[in-house]
Order: structure tokens, then sequence, then C-alpha cells
């Protein structure tokens, strides 16, 4: 649905909203027959909610899609993922918290290592450690480009991010990636006539990186992928007419979360500290994004037991949401991270929306199983919840006379 | 989702997926409350991966919309059949396995009776014998054209293909059936400069089929329509970069196979046969659409008690599957045939997912009733299964960061 639409019908209430978000949530059993990390977990006041509410699975991109957590969270919002893509460059600067202000062209770059005729012959430079990432983009810093602002960050091992700033910077620039060994690196291409100052600023980055890195081992060269730019999207309190604050430890999701305007909170040092953040924020804002990193985390490392303590304590917080008494309550993840395959995955995530007015359906627990017999069905998309969310608050008007 | 989405994450694996296709499944019980053919049929290896899969309700077109069989096997090969529409020319030599070649413009030809003035008073000619349809064809293939070869070929009783094949040829010619008795038929009309020399060769035939059918009864004139040429679709086996082979006995489903560029396996004699030729071929191909006619042909007899045997053959014979250890297996029909209705329905037709990685859900046996209860829902559109074989088969990377 279009989210002009929705921005017609926003009809001014008092009401709240919280979404909490635990991330990589879904799972799937360790054995065939057996249960999920959220089914094994025991979960009184997430079962309470969901025998009060309606439930259901959410598909976050599109069936059989595993997505990656911004457009994982961005479909929570209401944004079709399919439609508000963001940059890998972009991407990369939300992961580590970089600032891109509208003068910013950000890209994703891999060190690598070329051979003496410059050929791709490791795309990842043997996936340098991330300390010696580190310190070869503190070398790089020392590149000189006419007219552009320069920030070389690291990432994670082999790769960085590159930020030009900038008047009238493009992020219409073809990658320098070949993406095969035994390929030369490519010209950066302007898409554009408007992306050629760009682009020669890309070349002289690279020229002056290769002389920079020639007498280092095994990382002699630097890929850049992505380009792109902050995204001028409509802003979530102007479409769904929230105060909308975010509560979340990790820099991508605080940058998918302002990306999309919302305020910031001081999420604290634990998740305790972010269940606080919503109390002493509650009569500021209409609407709360909190977000519990440490379930994906769990699932990420296969960590069965562990995802399934992290699900439990989360439901020990939930009273202190409850208890502010807000008007809509919606807990799912941004993705399913199943610990039997320690990576995001494509299966769709459990979702309940409690509110007084929503239509009760028979499901008794929070689980994967019995979400699939929910109201919502087993695959409602991501970007239907937050107008449901909306609807229930009594924040939407109705659609023709 | 778009074709090219899908083509963009795919990942290069070892796995494979099979694609059982029981052509009709889907049925409806003989008196209310009764079992469907697939409800009465005793399948135990079918159950037996419902039970270890995933279940659903597949729709292959659309809510009420009674498939064909080129876009019910289009949505299964994951193409959307609402946007990949096939010319009736096409299908119909898709449909008698005539070779298309790109220089080929095909119609879909009626033989029908004229009165004095030229006035249709019968579109089908007394629906003459096939033999009849046969032997005027033969009549036809005198036709001379002005720089054009030329194929006229019986498809059944009234019906026929006509096929020109030269240069510069187009299928964007008006039909020349008025649809209507008491009508003249049309004059070929062009639907753009293109395809003006088309129309005036299809005006030749026209004109030459009539003089020769003037003594011939009640058969004495030709209609044609769906002037069509062969589609330039992405192929199946690089959207899915997939090598794929296709075993199916009829024409038409080898036609819809070829059409988005499968390899065509030589089918043997039997059903028997069609599953040796996956054995055989199991190195060669990542993919495997395997054909299977007799359900549906049973259930256009309205032989109910046929198409339940149909059925349990089938299933005695998918351990021949399961025992080459594929990684995703779907079992589904293109459409349904009850044979209460003894015609292709409407009714979503029953699919089950087998995969390691398949969130397993509560159906314990393969049947129209349990599936609705599935985890795929009672409506996934057809189009989602090949996503979600990919998924499953870990051949799709993951969408944004």
């Amino acid at each position: 649905m279009d989210l002009d639409l929705i921005q017609s019908l926003v009809e001014k209430r008092d009401s709240k909203i919280v979404l909490l978000v635990l991330d990589g949530l879904g799972g799937l059993p360790m054995e065939s027959g057996g249960k999920t990390e959220l089914e094994a977990a025991d979960t009184p006041n997430l079962d309470r909610l969901a025998r009060d509410g309606i439930c259901g699975l959410q598909l976050p991109v599109a069936p059989g899609i595993t997505p990656g957590s911004g457009p994982g969270h961005l479909g929570l919002f209401g944004y079709d993922p399919l439609r508000y893509q963001v940059g890998r460059g972009v991407l990369s600067a939300l992961g580590i918290g970089f600032d891109l202000t509208p003068r910013d062209v950000a890209a994703r770059g891999n060190f690598c290592t070329v051979d003496d005729a410059g050929r791709v012959v490791d795309r990842r430079a043997g996936r340098i450690p991330t300390e010696q990432g580190a310190e070869l983009c503190e070398r790089l810093r020392d590149i000189q480009l006419d007219g552009a602002e320069l920030f070389v960050k690291p990432v994670k091992e082999y790769r960085f991010l590159l930020v030009l700033r900038g008047d009238g910077l493009s992020g219409n620039v073809g990658e320098t990636d070949p993406l095969e060994v035994g390929e030369m690196p490519l010209d950066p291409e302007p898409g554009s006539p408007e992306a050629e100052s760009t682009a020669q600023l890309v070349r002289q980055f690279v020229d002056q990186a290769r002389q920079i890195l020639s007498d280092s081992e095994p990382a002699n060269m630097v890929l850049l992928r992505g380009f792109s730019q902050h995204p001028d999207w409509p802003k979530f309190g102007d479409v769904f007419g929230l105060r909308a604050a975010a509560i979340a430890a990790y820099p991508m999701y605080r940058g998918v979360a302002r990306l999309v305007g919302m305020d910031l909170l001081d999420p604290g040092h634990s998740v305790e500290d972010e269940f606080s953040a919503v109390e002493d924020h509650w009569d500021e804002y209409d609407f709360f994004f909190l977000h519990v990193k440490h379930t994906d985390s769990a699932g990420e490392d296969g960590d069965f037991e562990r995802k399934v303590s992290h699900i439990e304590k989360a439901d020990a917080l939930v009273p202190r949401l409850t208890d502010l008494g807000p008007d809509v309550l919606v807990v799912t993840g941004d993705h399913s991270t199943p610990a039997l395959l320690k990576y995001h995955s494509w299966h769709p995530v459990p979702v309940l929306l409690w509110s007084e007015h929503c239509r009760q359906d028979g499901v008794e627990r929070f689980g994967e199983r019995a979400c699939m017999a929910g109201g919502l069905g087993p695959r409602i998309p991501s970007v239907d919840l937050m107008p449901l969310a909306m609807a229930n608050a009594r924040r939407l008007e109705k659609y023709g006379a």
C-alpha cells in the first residue's frame, strides 16, 4: 500500500504504539519435529499478549527472500523494502554509525590483492584481520582529492567505508569491483553526466590508494561498490503523523531508524536500560521502536540455548511495556535467524499485535507453529503491520465515503 | 516478485530441486462432505513428505481464475502467468509439438461454415471429426504465399494450427474470427506498420483457403485467431542459475518447458519411464520438472476412481525420487481438475515442499483440507514456489545488508 494513501488517512490521536523487535526472532527446530527457539522458550508474558491479541507469521520482503537487517526493518516501519532500496554504501555508513549528510556519497570498500599486472587475485585480500584493515584505512586518509573531503572508516576485516563529501556529488557511479578474480579493477563509470565529476574523484582516490598500498601485503589495492547517497524518503513521522522514537544499541538499527527520521534515544548499556528509555520518554512520543539485538547474535552463533535464554529475558521485561498502557503493542523480528542455519533466513517471522480493538484469534502461545494458525495468516507482508497498528490505535480515518 | 531480483540474488550451489507435477491434482468430493480424489487416495509417501515438509494450497493464476495448462505451468516455473502471456497460436503449436522458430508467426485456426453471402453460420463447422479436419488441412497445404513458407497442422476436430515462416513477420495481426454468427469474417488488420506484410500474407492465405474449400461441406471457410510469435523471455536456467531438465510425455508440457529453455529428456513410454529418466540424468541437472498427465485425464473424464488410482500410482513411485536425495522436493499440480466438474477448475491446488530447512507445519496428510491449515497458507501464488524452492536449496543470497 502506498505511503501517500496512509498519510492521507492519518488522524491525530493521543494513542501510543510500541514496536518491540526481537532481532532474528524466527527460528527452526534443531531436529525434525522439535521445537524452535521461541517455542522452547518459557514466555508467559508474550503468550498472554498472543492470547489477547492477534497473531501470524510475517514476510519481511517476499517469499523465499532472506532479508538483510536494513530491508527487514524498513518493512516493519511500513516502507516496502523492494521499493525503498538503500545503497550498500549508505548501509555501510549506517552500520558503523557514520553520520551521512546530503553532500555525501558513500561506498563499500574492500581491500584486495592484485598481481603485478594489476589483476585481482583475491577480492578480500585473504580476509585480513580487522586491526590490519583499520591500519590501512589510516594510511588512506592521506589521500587528497580536488574539491572533496574524504573519510575512510574501517568496518570489519577487509571491509571499509569510503565517504566523499562535496558539492554536486552523485551516487550514480559504477562499481570498480570486477567481482571475478583474474580481472582488472573496473574504471568507475559515471551513470549520468551529473556523475562525471564524482567518477573523476573516485578515479583519483583509487589511483592514490594503489600507490599508497603498493608496498602492502596482501592488501595492495581497493575495490569499491554500492556508491549511494542518503535517500530522500518520506519521513516516518510525516507519513504516520507520529512522534517516533527509536531505542537501539547497534549502529545499523539506529541508522535505519534515522534514515526514516525517527529520534534516537539513549539506549544505555543493557536491554533493561532500553526498556527504561521507553519509560523515561513515554510522554514525549507516540511511537517507540525498541530493538533487542541479542536474539539475533545468538542465532548467528548457532547457540540455540542462548537464543532461548535471550527470548526469555525479553519476555520478562515485557510487563514494563504493558504497565505503561500502550494502545497497541507489536512484537516481532526483522527476519528469522535460526540457530540451525547460523544465519538470517527466509522463513516468515512470528508476529503478535495486541490492542483493545484487535480481533482475537485462537492462538494460545507465541510460537512459529501456533502463529501459522493466527488471524494475521501465515504470510502477512511486514509492510502491512504499520497500517494495522495505526488502525488499532484509531489513527486512520475511513477510506471513501 | 521480479525475475530480475531473483536472478540478482542467485548463488551457485550443488543442491538439487525436483518439481513433481501431478496434472490437475486438485479435486472436489463427488458429494457434499465427502473426500476429494487426493483425500480418498492412499498416499503414504506423499503423506510422509507432507508431515516432514510444509504444505498449503497454491493459486496458479489468481483467485477465481481457471488456468489453462500453459499459465498453470508458467506459474510453477516462477513466471507470473498474468505477465508472461503466450499467444493462442503459440499455445496451439506447443500443444501439438510443432517446433516454432523465431521467423514464425502462429495462429489458431477454425474450420467454419459460411453462407452464400460469406457470412459465418457456424464458427465450428458442426464440430467436424478430427479425421475430416486433418484431410482439409492436407488440402490447404497447396496454398502458395509470396515470400513465406506455410504449415497447416490439424489439432482436433475443427481446429488447426497455421504457421507462416519468413523474414520480418509480425504476430501483431488482428483476428479474422468475428466471434458472432451472421457476421462476415474480419479482414486481418495489421496492429502496427511492421505487421502490414504479415497481414497481407494472411489475406492471401484466407482468399486461397476460401477457394479451395468452396466445394467442401460443412467446412467451407477458415477463421484465424491468436497470431503470435515465440516469446523472447528470460530463460529459466539464466534466471535461477539452474541446469534444468523437463520430463513430460505430452507435447503441451514439453512445449511450455521448452518455451522457458529447459532441456527435454526422453520420457519413455510410461510414468515409470519418466521416473527412470530422472534417475538416469541425476548428475547432469540441478532441477527436474517431472510431469504426470494421467491424473488430469481421469479428472477430465469425470472418473473419480481412476484419478484416485493414478494418484496412488504416482505416490508409489515417489520413493524413487526421495532415494536420489534431492535437497528440495515440491509436489503439486498445475491446476485442479475435479472429476465432479470434468474440467479444469479455479480451486487452489495442494502443494507440499519438502526440504531439510523448511519450517514444518502440523499437516499430517497430503490432501486439500489438510493443506488449508499448512504453513504456506491456503492461497499462496504459484509463482512464489520457485523462490521458496531456491531458498530451501540455499541458492539465494541475502537481500540487502
